[in-house]
């Protein structure tokens, strides 16, 4: 959920004072746009900050950051420089564009696997995509010359990830509109109480092409900071966000009442009492050593036997690019992955109504999950001893800024078990044998709108890799007469659940698309579908009737790996490399092992099923294309569906040994409940890359256990 | 894996000594049987015991333990005098039969949900299983009046848990024949370095009946203490326990090498080297104030807003009753779960061969977890700060010992979100709120033979139980000519994955289901399936064509409470208490969310799968019956099926609205890999107990975040 944006009070004090300059893009704050907190006027209400901001760690100086690695994200100076670049570039001469993305260009991959520490860095390049006339421009800005090297208009459908500006201007728009403020007094909300969101609008049809088009929907603050809990129902402004003016408004609502705001804050200073039990003593994650892994030039992450490149990305949140493991056996670094990134999400809402059919958000690429995703609470979103990575974005006037602590990196250990065995019935030989887990984590939690989502990509000492996704934060919910579902004729023909007093969680679904650019020893891979098949035994052959065996299917196009996971039908989905064999014959291979997940079961031809038909299988395999990174399209917004992985896969290109990029959508079905009001706590899945016949044996056989001697003396401080 | 016992060279020696008697049961150590660490001539060969043994905690003294609450296991006390009212049992005078469970028969739930501490225990009761010349005896035998109240003799298929007199005896009987000595000595394995496991038989046909059999297969400890990867291929012993006899010698095998056993010992002291990574500093759970939680009366747990009883149990390995949360806005404590435990195991082999198609174990009621579960390795198994719980047993002498150690308690942190939410456009509001996620785990560790299996309940603030199965161990292989694949005419011809030179890890699957007696808020629930179902709009509707709706069905019978997952039909699955509503009219609710699983599909009328028809659905209910604890049957070793839970649930009888029992399975397929040898790093799957409108709004809306003055000081130790 979503992928919406709120536009406080405090913005509709700008439009009363006069757009009074609010300062914007500092350099050293994480906020990205907003009143800054010196400002006297923000926040008037009742604004408690947040105890725990006193916690952040400190920010780390950028201004004079390098470069080094070829995937190193653009650092400020080069920002500035392309920047520099366009303003004086010829078709911009008259008029900047609107900046939706300034980003590296990564060079070819050939390139990329071909470099190695301490050659020159392979030629810088920006990859930059701007508006301008209410047209999509796609450039390629060249460091080292300072040159716009390629320059094309975009010509299909779908428009780049809105830019905060977009979203501050469509906020703006209703308030001038006197029928909307008419119903916004009707209903009893003062215009100061007013808080605003701004839903994407999907896309539905020709009357909706042509112009970037974006909903605002309101709710009211009043009595708390969750006006996510306090939505005006059925009041939906249809905005075109370039010509800056309202398209329609549609208010069928007005008998709904305004949820009240009782127990709806879930700020920790807005509680006026402890829950209901016994109070837990501290516990922490304690390394008085200091954590096992380090950072160097601010990207590269060395742990165990794990190095990765890491980056903050202001459309996927973070990437992962490069990661190697060291083999047990020969110590010698081998790929795993070139890639790993979220592509896309996907969040149907399940309500048909005038107010609500439009929500089906694709928040990657219509709102970003780097420039949602704020700094992290040290000691709460992640523990004691993370590393904080900040990200460097570009707003839309082209000016770099700083998203601070986005990232947060860790050493874990959750009193799991790494492996064990007892000897039950061997006497003479006293064998417990136990070793600890331990691993490694990188999170962010992007905040769109009302959701939280937390991915986490942990790499353990065994060769796996789990990825997660956690969800918090808000539900989305629809205003209701009702108070008790005994009001409701049928529970069944509500939309969701009762979450509170006129207050419905509507049912909805996540699905996150994956990038697993795998390279098991090298780019060259197959993609083997081993399938669990039962057999039948012949007469006479065995007192058993039947058993499973493991059937390879090697896929040979992208049709044979287009995957619907099936109960009764299993398989495992191993990428190998075909080249590269065990001392016993095995392929070395890495398998995706799907754990909890949910399929759409919204019809194919369904608009938002179209523009995410990524969500038509669970994996599916494409070859390597450079272009191919966005699951569903490089222009997402208002997109028709045209530049999907679903496109791209029907061309059923081969994808035997060769280099191949592997696709997993995460899914979730929620059905509200009142447990999840008024924040919900982090429901989470996840999905596993691990090792089959890539190691010669258990690569953490020789691992040691933990002794008391090499634990910390820890004492707990005076305050506590 | 299973399911296996093992008679080292140590028992070949004690037939060559003539019988030299080695200490058993002993009350202050955690071994059940074998020789004491103080007979010299055990474990002559390289014995290193294990350096993790010095770090166990203390054992508590047990003799003098009384029993407080009415679902306390029998006392050592209890024990002894069940021992002398049996033994004056006129039908016992002449001999004590072989006892195969002692344990309490716990009173009627009524009783129980009766009882309040303060009140007299109800009438003291054990349950005796023993077998008397051939025959199975059950015995209830009344403690307060010392007598005997019930006894009867099972007539219908099956056998009482194997006892470890029975597998001592069965391991000895191939020695004395010499064409099984004969055999050995022809692979070129020395008798001294024999080390045998006893797979359970099964049950295929009329020709097994009537008598107790049990196969014993063998391998060799030569070079290493792993001999679970020397397997002695194709030599299978049948042989009656009772009669002490070999029935049939199998031995098909002699071209198979016996594998090498370089590189299989997986024992710390073992290793050589390191493993091939940078090395990971000291990282531990620190708690300066102790552990949040307390156990009373040795099995009350009380942590947060938790409160559950907690005991070992022979056969399951460990019991939750009593399972009550606090409500976050009254305080009450609300019933949840009456009891939970792994109620019986399913463990099939893929392999129709003579020496394989009989692997098709039923752990718990064959071998029992609770007797397997050996003491836990502290720091390693569990993390500092755990509570450790003893298992009070009782051998086939009728006389106690002591399971130490078996269980352990710990709070945990892993870095993970309670909850979160971070205000991205709202200026004015600086809102970062997050809270950790701390969580209660009892924890086991079952080794039954060569595989191991970590049972964890764990217990989260917000209402969910977590029920989690990691598998570790040795995979049970198979002997083979093949060195590399390339050798095999045909791969997918194997039963399994060739993991070592000589050694396929054949493939196979586990089963582990659960019994989860919900009583939510009280005995009387429903269990209702709430389905996501697609519906269509009508034409002019809506933009959307299409969206889910949940529709709720209460399950009337058995017949409608038998599930099977699918993801394209996906459902909530809740057990709620219609009687019980919220302020909303809500049903007060849990839900069961299952996370990664696997299905059987073997043929339904192979014998191995009527035996665990109760892994047919992945989910039942059946109404209480104190009778049906046992998915497998009461007696499940040899059974033919006739007392399993696909059995019960066949009578289709009412749920609604009364008693109710849960049943889910939690399934694995297991396709081995070179990475599980010669020990698999553990494999996890889990699943959810969720409240679903149970609490009024979330109940750790209030909770409290880390701050850094809470947290601990630490610094390392001097030898670190």
């Amino acid at each position: 959920m979503q992928a919406t944006s709120y536009l406080p009070f405090c913005l509709i004090l700008l439009v009363v004072l006069v757009l009074f300059p609010c300062s914007r893009y500092p350099l050293t704050t994480q906020q990205y746009v907003g009143c800054s907190l010196t400002t006297p006027w923000c926040g008037s209400w009742n604004r408690k900050y947040s105890i725990l901001e006193t916690q952040n760690p400190k920010s780390i100086a950028h201004s004079a950051e390098t470069t080094h690695h070829p995937l190193d994200p653009l650092s400020i100076q080069e920002i500035n420089k392309v920047r520099a670049v366009l303003s004086s570039y010829g078709p911009f001469s008259s008029s900047f564009p609107a900046i939706h993305s300034l980003s590296l260009d990564e060079p070819e991959k050939s390139v990329v696997l071909g470099w190695k520490k301490g050659d020159p860095l392979p030629p810088r390049k920006a990859f930059v995509i701007a508006l301008l006339n209410g047209k999509t421009q796609v450039l390629l800005v060249d460091l080292d010359s300072s040159r716009v090297t390629s320059h094309s208009t975009h010509q299909g459908s779908g428009y780049p990830t809105l830019s905060m500006d977009d979203i501050q201007v469509a906020l703006r728009v209703p308030l001038s509109d006197p029928e909307f403020n008419k119903s916004i007094m009707a209903r009893g909300v003062k215009l100061s109480d007013l808080a605003c969101i701004s839903p994407s609008s999907g896309w539905f049809g020709p009357d909706e092409e042509g112009r970037r088009i974006i909903k605002i929907q309101c709710g009211s603050i009043q009595d708390t900071a969750n006006f996510y809990m306090r939505p005006i129902e059925g009041l939906t402004v249809t905005v075109d966000i370039d010509r800056k003016e309202v398209v329609r408004i549609s208010d069928t609502g007005r008998e709904i009442p305004v949820p009240k705001g009782t127990n709806t804050d879930y700020r920790y200073t807005a509680q006026d009492r402890p829950p209901e039990m016994e109070p837990i003593n501290p516990i922490s994650m304690e390394q008085p050593k200091g954590p096992s892994f380090r950072v160097e030039d601010g990207h590269i992450v060395k742990w165990a036997n794990w190095e990765f490149h890491l980056k903050a990305d202001q459309r996927t949140g973070m990437i992962i690019s490069q990661a190697k493991v060291r083999d047990s056996e020969t110590g010698e670094l081998r790929s795993v992955m070139y890639k790993g990134f979220a592509s896309e999400m996907f969040v149907p809402y399940m309500d048909p109504d005038e107010a609500w059919y439009f929500k089906s958000y694709m928040d990657a690429g219509e709102f970003g999950l780097g420039l949602t995703a704020l700094a992290l609470v040290p000691l709460n979103d992640c523990p004691r001893n993370s590393y904080y990575m900040d990200g460097v974005f570009v707003a839309s006037d082209g000016k770099p800024f700083i998203q601070s602590n986005m990232i947060c990196v860790f050493e874990r250990y959750t009193g799991d078990v790494g492996w064990r065995h007892s000897e039950t019935f061997l006497p003479g030989f006293n064998i417990r044998e136990a070793r600890p887990k331990v691993t490694l984590v990188a999170r962010i939690a992007a905040s769109v709108g009302n959701y939280d989502y937390i991915f986490d990509w942990e790499f353990q000492t065994d060769g796996l890799i789990r990825v997660k996704v956690g969800l918090s934060g808000m539900l989305m919910v629809k205003g209701t007469p009702l108070e008790n579902i005994h009001q409701a004729p049928n529970q069944d023909d509500m939309s969701g659940t009762l979450v509170s007093e006129n207050v419905i969680g509507v049912v909805h679904d996540h699905f996150i698309t994956f990038h697993l650019d795998l390279d098991v020893d090298n780019t060259d891979n197959s993609f083997v579908k081993v399938n669990l098949v039962k057999e039948e035994t012949l007469p006479g052959q065995s007192p058993r009737k039947s058993y499973l065996k493991a059937k390879r299917n090697v896929a040979a196009t992208e049709s044979d790996a287009k995957i619907k996971l099936k109960l009764y039908d299993p398989s495992e989905f191993h990428v190998i490399n075909p080249s590269k064999r065990s001392r016993l014959g095995n392929s070395a291979g890495y398998k995706i092992v799907p754990s909890g997940t949910a399929a759409s079961l919204l019809d194919l031809q369904d608009p938002p099923q179209l523009r995410s038909a990524f969500t038509n299988n669970q994996i599916w395999v494409t070859p390597y294309n450079r272009t191919e990174q966005w699951a569903g399209g490089l222009f997402v917004y208002q997109s028709k569906g045209e530049d999907t992985l679903a496109v791209w896969s029907d061309r059923n290109r081969p994808i035997e040994n060769r280099d191949i990029v592997l696709w997993y959508t995460l899914g979730f079905h929620h059905i509200p409940c009142q447990e999840d009001f008024p924040i919900m706590p982090t429901v989470s899945s996840s999905f596993d890359l691990k090792p089959v016949n890539f190691f010669e044996r258990n690569p953490v056989l020789r691992a040691a256990p933990n002794f008391e001697k090499d634990l910390p003396v820890c004492r707990p401080t005076a305050s506590s």
